[in-house]
């Protein structure tokens, strides 16, 4: 079974780097950290990258902040470095743990004497989430005078920086410290260490302009194995976790020993088990690895960026990737992660309302790309243009108002699994009412007509900028009519003083009507009586229809933007991603699978998937179309978005790369609510299984209603158990 | 005098011959030619520029069809051509007399023994609107041998070419005969011309592929003149004027006199006369003379192409150019071309009702670039990027609503002037309800609003794309809802049956209602109270405040396109032309001088005029804020944009050279409305002078209601006479 939980690499190629940076993540949920080699710089985008911590230098996108690099180890033999990626290896092995997070190095060079091999293992604690630890073994074939260089290093990797406009650098005691202080804001995130080794060896410390360093020097004899260790702790002024304890005190093998328990807890609860298909199995339990990886725990209120912890792409921001695909795996594991995503959109209300008036609209617009307190980090030129370099008007930032949907879209769902109305008080109640005004403050009638529509927006799919009556956009702002109607009697009866609070506030009795009426008068286009084509917007059933090969051949530059005013799709049926379809899976109850799929066969062809939202949208679908078979394969794609290569790296000139958790919760989707047909009807869980023609059984846990079930699906029979 | 009524050049120079096409044509509104010279073929963009005839050929742009060239001659001398531009000329002159139509030019080659000399002269009978007249004549200083090659050249010059795919060539009792077939709607264009000369030689008459020639040789006396004369006709099986008679009995002489004569008569009533500044006089009457060139006359219904009869620019497509800018002086001076102009606009309903339609819309929508019938000749995708090559999508097809406004605005002005209500039982009535249709299907109320906007559009400031609230167009929409109102009460009064008919078809006593409460609850842009300015959309003032020069400062290409979703003036406060200062202009009355002069100094600095529509526009302004020197120089570069270099010849790739009649009326309506300061009040003609400090004093005629009238400007006084 190791194998299941183990990906390894025992080949060296410097293409790779970026890649494996991704591929091997380790992380806590309060920092991420590439799976670069120890020896890397930021030249190798080696990153400790913060959550939540953000920072802006001059005129340049705002973007999360790498702490200072506490792995930042090489070696020298007999005065020689020996360092990948310059030096090239012998042997050399890269392997991750997903089941408890431990990742392992293990690099032989062969000198001009014999062999040396350097091999480390490092964990990002679960249990205390500032703590890193390292463990370093060097050994020689033959005698040799090593030297372990090993510290912190303040240069950090930066697409838009460098973010430490001070760095305090010091050496007491034995524990080294690099603090770095950004320039915006003057938030310090701090990096302290503390090694221990049990050889005899001459160890000095060295400062310099960005780093601290320890030198440790010894004559090591042939074959035998010396090892350094190191208990590393990170910390912010910005902190939302408590301090972690004494990283004198604590030894290596205790906090591997809490942090593999911690995994394991979380892992009883989040392990899929597929019978029939190990490679699903391995790839469904590695996505949800990187869930676990960056999932905000004992914070109150935290989001997931889009490229989770794996460095400052897309700016470290949140995207309703959060609310759409990552959150239903949190809330049917660990409803408390759930919540404290739910809390960080309450908590950047005032982001979202400031955004909202900006625009002259009402209540809540939220940042397409948010940042802390909600702070709007995407710009309104958000690609660069590759012919004339120039940065390209986008309407990612003003026109794709689907996202405040998704926030209320998300609450619903926790409640409706959870049925903890608790989070209502807790703002989201407020929340939802701002939404439903600000999508009230976007309706428009035409003179002659009593339906509420919609223009001038971007669907799901941005490769159609600034079109009307995009049918998912409609039928979000429609959900959040009627769902705020409804919560708000339900936190009129529960919670009574909220809602006089919110009554005085808001004069809720009139808003009620204003929202029935804007639900009941919304237009949303309806499936075609000939054809049951649901059109995506306005005229696009007008549009070229060209295939998606066709499109990519008229690209003269494989980087040049797909999408906005002259994309080579901008014209065409070519849709980025799933937006009618996501919409059909989103509210499948109120369509007929006849409808369901015909419009996936339609959409489908049509659609680049050039977003790793999409795979996962159209293999739901294709679940509840009752056809498990085609979504096979485009759950794989979800599953194995940061397994395999081949991911998308660029959108203009912007680079793009990095962790795809919204596809890896997508998969989590699919698998559960798809394959295994969870819903809950009646207040019930419920499983309606049609598993993939090689899946012969599959065994996974839920949370739902604040009870843990086992769920064992062996062919078309499934039950359903409480675990007490 | 005569220097006053003649333009003319002394040296050859290549590079000018494009433009020399333009300032040096003859036409007579059946057709127009090019200032080229007898010798040129379609390499030199020699052209006889049909009115309303079109073809496409394949998927490029339809555009207007040229004739074959009646003009083409050559001559050798002793074996050798002797012809330009190939053939350095020892001396050239060009020339045209604008009073009468009369194009003259001579020059002089050295030869191996002496000095050859070709002199031609040329009109288009202004008498008969077939006919085309040339005389030619050779002389050398040395006996010489001369052969004179003169007849049709079938191979035309076409942008989107070639529009024949079937020529007809022949040649039978004298007579030349070239006749092509336009492939799309087979429509015929006929040449033929008939050739008279009183020397000895041989003449033979050579059929070729593409033309039809006479060789005529000769052996010239030293110092003696030979002349051989030309007539010509050209006519179309999608014609709309009689023949013309036998070109075998017409002299030169004859034709040329009659021609001279209905010239003098145009003239008598067009010509302005301005003491103090022969500059502009001469640049006036220069404009008038090409508005003269390409008026319809003697047809019913046709209208004038936005680049005149200059060519195939433009696609030979007709603008609101004519409505907006043309039309006035027609009004004013020969009201039944002004009602052959509006003509045109009823029998192209049909056009502008489908187009409507294929928008989702009611009523009718007129073509941005109008063909025969109202097809619209322009495209999706009207500019070419500069940087991939690849046609652009643009919105001026689509999302210049004002079109149809300016329609409704030019009936409004020729009723106004004339007093003629006959046009709207012609069809105009119907043409206000169509229009006043298109605009309510354009209306949307925001969901808490009473107010009626319009969003998406293209204003007349072509550089900002897809705009909410344009105050110009607004300000129509609600111009074509009052007046629709109005002329409706109009038409029940004096033509009861009309009424009843459209009545019957639109139920007028709803769409009256309608009408109103559309015209009642428009949303104009309001001058705001701290400021005054009025905001040309919502949003124009957040845009970025850079001057034109920084904006330019920032074209990567000369070419590049300024507006469109990412050009260098999109994003910026930045404007094409006239917009704000358009609707000022032309609602002076609801505006306070004050208003105005603010508006005028915010918007002037920020505006490219980038359109030959722009200047006068804001001269006309400056004139009714009783500025007339500041008006000075713009009206100075609307009367001169077709007599001086310097005229915008490229929109990204797109070549757009061609005369400027739009620009050539504006200078006619700043001149008379403005510095004259003529206007209605209660059915009487007015005038409020304020000419330009040079300006001693000011003459013209102007026809209104019916009358013919003098007005007379001296200084600050002005007498307006009837003529009986």
């Amino acid at each position: 079974m190791t194998d299941m939980w183990e990906i390894s690499s025992v080949e060296f190629n410097k293409d790779n780097i970026p890649w494996y940076g991704n591929k091997f993540l380790i992380g806590n949920g309060y920092f991420g950290i590439r799976g670069t080699m120890e020896e890397y710089t930021k030249e190798q985008m080696c990153a400790v990258n913060m959550a939540g911590i953000y920072d802006r230098v001059g005129d340049a996108w705002r973007e999360s902040v790498n702490a200072p690099n506490v792995l930042y180890t090489y070696i020298k033999a007999d005065g020689a470095v020996y360092a990948l990626p310059d030096t090239e290896p012998a042997e050399h092995i890269q392997s991750l743990d997903f089941r408890h997070g431990i990742h392992l190095r293990r690099t032989v060079w062969q000198t001009p004497k014999g062999k040396i091999t350097l091999e480390c293992e490092r964990f990002a604690s679960m249990e205390r989430q500032h703590i890193v630890g390292l463990r370093c073994t060097v050994s020689a074939d033959y005698d040799c005078d090593f030297e372990i260089v090993t510290g912190i290093d303040g240069d950090v990797w930066d697409i838009n920086g460098p973010h430490f406009a001070k760095l305090d650098i010091s050496c007491e005691d034995g524990v080294k410290s690099v603090v770095g202080t950004t320039g915006e804001k003057g938030v310090t995130v701090s990096a302290a260490e503390y090694i221990r080794f049990d050889f005899d060896a001459d160890k000095s410390c060295d400062i310099t302009d960005k780093a601290a360093l320890s030198h440790i020097c010894f004559r090591a004899g042939a074959g035998k194995a010396y090892t350094v260790e190191k208990i590393a702790e990170i910390y912010s002024s910005a902190d939302t976790l408590e301090r972690s304890g004494d990283i004198k005190s604590l030894t290596y093998d205790e906090a591997k020993a809490e942090s593999v328990a911690a995994w394991e807890k979380i892992q009883e609860i989040s392990e899929v088990v597929i019978e029939g298909d190990d490679e699903a199995a391995k790839a469904l339990n590695y996505s949800l690895y990187h869930l676990n990886c960056i999932a905000p725990r004992n914070m109150r209120s935290m989001s997931i960026p889009a490229r989770g912890l794996s460095g400052q792409v897309y700016k470290g921001a949140v995207f309703w990737d959060t609310e759409m695909f990552m959150i239903d795996y949190f809330i049917y594991t660990d409803p408390e992660v759930a919540k404290t995503l739910i809390r960080y959109r309450i908590d950047t209300l005032g982001g979202a309302r400031k955004k909202a008036a900006e625009y002259g609209l009402n209540g809540a617009y939220y940042a397409w790309e948010s940042q802390e307190g909600g702070i709007e980090g995407c710009s309104d030129y958000n690609v660069v243009d590759v012919f004339t370099k120039r940065p390209m008007r986008t309407h990612f930032r003003d026109k794709q108002y689907h996202v405040s949907a998704a926030v209320v879209y998300a609450i619903m769902k926790y409640i409706d699994a959870s049925g903890d109305y608790s989070i209502l008080e807790e703002g989201a109640a407020e929340v939802a009412v701002e939404c439903a005004r600000m999508y009230r403050s976007l309706l428009i009638k035409k003179a002659d007509s009593d339906k509420y529509e919609i223009h001038d927006v971007v669907g799901p799919d941005e490769y159609h900028e600034r079109v009307n009556n995009n049918a998912y956009t409609n039928r979000m702002a429609k959900f959040v009519f009627e769902k705020t109607v409804q919560l708000l009697g339900v936190l009129k009866d529960k919670y009574p003083d909220c809602y006089a609070e919110l009554d005085e506030k808001y004069e809720l009795d009139r808003l009620y009507a204003v929202f029935a009426d804007s639900a009941e008068h919304m237009y949303v286009p309806e499936p075609n009586p000939e054809t049951g084509l649901i059109e995506q917007f306005d005229g696009y059933f007008k549009l070229e229809d060209a295939s998606v090969d066709e499109v990519r051949s008229r690209l003269l530059d494989e980087k040049e933007y797909w999408g906005g005013a002259y994309g080579v799709a901008s014209d065409t049926q070519v849709l980025k991603q799933a937006d009618v379809v996501a919409m059909l899976s989103m509210f499948k109850n109120d369509y007929s699978t006849d409808i369901m799929r015909k419009n996936w066969n339609y959409y489908e062809p049509r659609t680049e998937h050039g977003s790793s939202l999409s795979a996962c949208m159209y293999s739901l679908l294709s679940c509840y179309i009752g056809d498990p078979d085609s979504a096979y394969p485009l759950f794989m794609k979800s599953a194995s978005a940061d397994l395999l290569p081949g991911s998308k790296q660029w959108a203009g000139l912007i680079y793009i790369g990095g962790t795809h958790p919204a596809s890896e919760g997508g998969a989590w989707i699919v698998a559960t609510l798809g394959f295994a047909g969870i819903s809950a009807e009646n207040g019930r869980l419920v499983s309606r299984p049609a598993l993939p023609s090689k899946w012969k059984a599959m065994r996974f846990k839920l949370r739902f209603g604040g009870k843990l079930y086992s769920v064992n699906i062996e062919g078309n029979n499934s039950v359903i158990e409480e675990i007490k």
